[in-house]
């Protein structure tokens, strides 16, 4: 399968406390456990030419990953709305962290996709609560992570397809971490972990989640449908 | 309630077909079934000013009706984006036949909304799948529209958070014709009759359901929720 | 609105700390509150005769009102699928707390309903996380019940309809604590507060809840679908 | 992949113009398509000791495949609930065609699973209505079965969790032909054609679609949940 990672990657180039986390930045890290999976993983980051989502770079990719967080407002409208036409064509796209705000995942759905944060060090605990799903797969009934920052409900999404993962925070919160979600061709799926600050993204869990949920979002399938004005496959009688 | 009735109001002034059957518009013909149910409707069109949709008829309306067809181009941009707010914000939405194609029902559902079509005066057979919801209150089995222009499947939509209602039709398609759909604050019902050349706004039980709709979408809750940065509600552990 | 309120009333007459909370049965408390509502509201406990849910009694309830807890064997198998009739054919049904465990909401559910439990005083933090539903009308972001029994996940439901409220214990588990289902012509929600030791039900939120989700629960609608053997209704060709 | 498929298999023995149609049963014409596609499969038939389905052949089965239609009754009350205990516990499960009213397809769906129905050389068209569901892979816009038994709705299931297929009928109705259920550990999934006097199971689209059905039923997942008492995962305050 064929993965583009996109990252943001201006916390890395301007605070030394993030790139100490990511040297080779948060999609370098990404990168290197997809790689592990058994994909072919490219990176494109914001201030590459078309953000590095260039018609070529999409047609490629099987998945994209996304995570943005202080730029959102920097990725250019048309090819937000590029990678938007991709994805109802058919591309998978996982959606991590602060990337609930980015252009791309607000307007596939629909919503604000606002919610409660605060960065404090709080340890948050991930439930899964589908004992049935992919994106589960080798994940136990719940996975600590130490130190978060906190994401909490109400988070304004329209009500998943599926709800896979739900957060238990320290100062009080809970929210809808692993979401999936269906548009047009293209299946999404939403995972709460991973600020910039913390080393997350080395979590053999938030890991394992996210392999599976790349695995998952994946669309195979074969004949696209056709839509317009279309002959009947009956006979009308005369009224 | 209040409920505000939107009609792009182009097919009646252009053709006789349209304006025999309408002679007083689309609108007119909702809001007239929809005042014998007791509530307070106005009407706005698209060659008002703003549409018809100042930040005042809209701030005053719970419910919003929309019908539009060959003109969904002709919304402006922002106002537009001004409709899905209050949406979003809490106004009630119904969304009638064509306008499956308009900016504010895109916008919402984050697809491409397209469907095959046909005028050919097949008949459409609308069946009850819900028995239990307050749109389909009063309504039968089934019901039968003797000629209409047919919509079908693929419906490119998101799941829908309810389906009530599914269209048979004489040459050969189906369609999910009634489904409901949360985002933010907003209700909406996207119902499918309607197409301009026929009395389908006329027959009693397409009015059942719009009125059900109407009543339906109207979100009366309290309290709205809060984002953004939040204080800890529990006390969080030095790390 | 005729409400049946259903109560195990077991611990109430063997254990002190319970009938201290509630000296007129949980019943009794729940009757109360129901009954400031604006309805007409019955009673009806294990003890008595068919358990009180006499094929009369049924008839005469729009909603019934769930609580049971050591007992859910002695509900005798064939009243047990009496009741699940009636809510088939559309008596509205409100499960609360250990009620999740009783054999009506097993037969309905087809599920083990089994979960997690702990009785050792955790705060529960109740989250509001539909800002749109009848049932949370009035409802702020969050309440706080400040002592009750954890209930945590996995619960084993199938994926509800609509997930109202998610619970947040200070223990450190997750709920899916406000949970609505439909089953045939019935309407199913499912509460989770209310442990028999604290007073719960004196809470104004958790009342005012159960007020709005016995108000959803009534199903109004007409006209009842037909099964079994159907004449066509358009010409079928030869073949 | 080791399949189990089970066939109540009396039409065969009893109807010659079944077992023209089928030499093998029903169970033979499943099997023998399941096995090219990879899989170790074996069969049982209602007639067999316990019906085939010992504890042992239900241990060794990630999937069962169920068709049933004259003789629900007789399969044992005790069998069918060890049935849906291995569903609950992981197994996928299959479910074909009249075995809507198979003992196991009712428990676990809570609903009494009644539809319309008639044999009358109905022309059926089932159209896919989810381009990205793994069980549509492979599956064109539609596809046609010449002559097939019809089933209309109402349906009397709950809300399924993905709806995949709905048919159009000749006669005039439609049916929610493909769906998709969690139930504990288990994945089942419900797939409408199959009546016991038509070549259904050798028409290439429906072979491909219970290929993708069983796929997609396999729950691989890793830990168990556990559920009972649970200790404490934080500190809990003195109240």
């Amino acid at each position: 399968m064929n993965i583009l990672v996109w990252n943001e990657y201006r916390h890395e180039k301007e605070n030394p406390v993030v790139s100490d986390v990511y040297p080779e930045g948060i999609h370098g890290a990404l990168a290197d456990f997809l790689k592990k999976d058994g994909h072919t993983v490219t990176t494109a980051t914001l201030d590459e030419e078309e953000h590095g989502l260039t018609e070529e770079a999409l047609d490629n990719a099987d998945v994209l990953v996304w995570w943005g967080h202080k730029a959102h407002d920097e990725v250019e409208e048309d090819i937000a709305e590029r990678v938007k036409q991709r994805v109802l064509d058919g591309m998978g796209l996982v959606v991590l962290h602060s990337a609930h705000f980015s252009k791309i995942f607000k307007k596939l759905m629909g919503t604000g996709c606002d919610l409660k944060w605060r960065e404090a060090d709080d340890k948050e605990r991930i439930w899964n609560i589908d004992p049935t799903h992919p994106i589960a797969q080798g994940i136990s009934q719940y996975f600590d992570i130490e130190k978060e920052e906190m994401y909490g409900e109400h988070f304004d999404i329209p009500a998943p397809d599926e709800l896979i993962f739900l957060s238990w925070f320290e100062g009080g919160e809970v929210f809808r971490s692993g979401a999936t979600f269906k548009r047009g061709n293209g299946k999404i799926f939403y995972f709460r972990p991973g600020h910039e600050t913390y080393p997350t993204y080395y979590h053999e869990d938030v890991q394992k989640v996210i392999q599976n949920g790349v695995r998952w979002a994946q669309n195979t399938n074969g004949p696209k449908h056709q839509y317009g004005n279309a002959k009947p496959l009956e006979h009308i009688s005369e009224k």
